[in-house]
């Protein structure tokens, strides 16, 4: 069985992979009783969040993840911290982000419980 | 019983407030089985967190955290995201930074279970 680390990286390039490409296969990703918040907005299981991802004010996106650490978390959880930076829509300036996952097992496989995401400015 | 957001503001306050004022005092958030990862750097347990807090290389430190979302979580725990900047030993630029906590349960209060930390550079 692959470690936390290894499914926490794994995880993480599939998810944004999935993001960049074709984001209503992130359904696969989620349940019925899955957590997003982006940017402050609450949405609450697989349709909910795939609609709110969908909507999002862009057509294109590329996210690149430069850190992502992990730990084994309660109820046999992983949870992933992701840093990095996205660009839309073809603009020239890259946003900084950050991104926390908690990944529950469901048989198998894992799904994403948690998700909270934000854009991180530059500090002043 | 206070909602899980209240709980996460207020320890979120609480948090860098004891950060900011003494390290060592941080110890009574933390448990035997509290995991931390700074900066890539892993950590197991009150006694080397507070160790790895209290070695950080910088005397005076002032988060201030711009950003608290909160999720509840498994195991009837909470998932905490903060984003924020903070400044070191007077220096006059702020960093970037993110954490998660996820907090659970001792009896009437909370610990962090999980804690993982990260500067965040401009995006480039």
């Amino acid at each position: 069985m692959a470690d936390f680390e290894t499914v926490a990286k794994q995880f993480v390039e599939f998810y944004y992979k999935t993001f960049d490409e074709n984001r209503a296969n992130l359904a696969a990703l989620y349940r019925d009783n899955s957590m997003l918040t982006f940017e402050a907005q609450p949405t609450l299981g697989t349709a909910a969040i795939v609609e709110k991802l969908q909507n999002l004010p862009f057509q294109q996106v590329q996210h690149r993840a430069d850190t992502v650490d992990s730990q084994p978390s309660a109820d046999d959880g992983i949870m992933v911290m992701v840093t990095g930076a996205l660009m839309v829509d073809g603009q020239d300036r890259p946003m900084s982000y950050t991104q926390t996952f908690q990944l529950k097992r469901d048989g198998g496989s894992w799904y994403v419980f948690n998700d909270l995401f934000r854009l991180v400015y530059p500090a002043a």
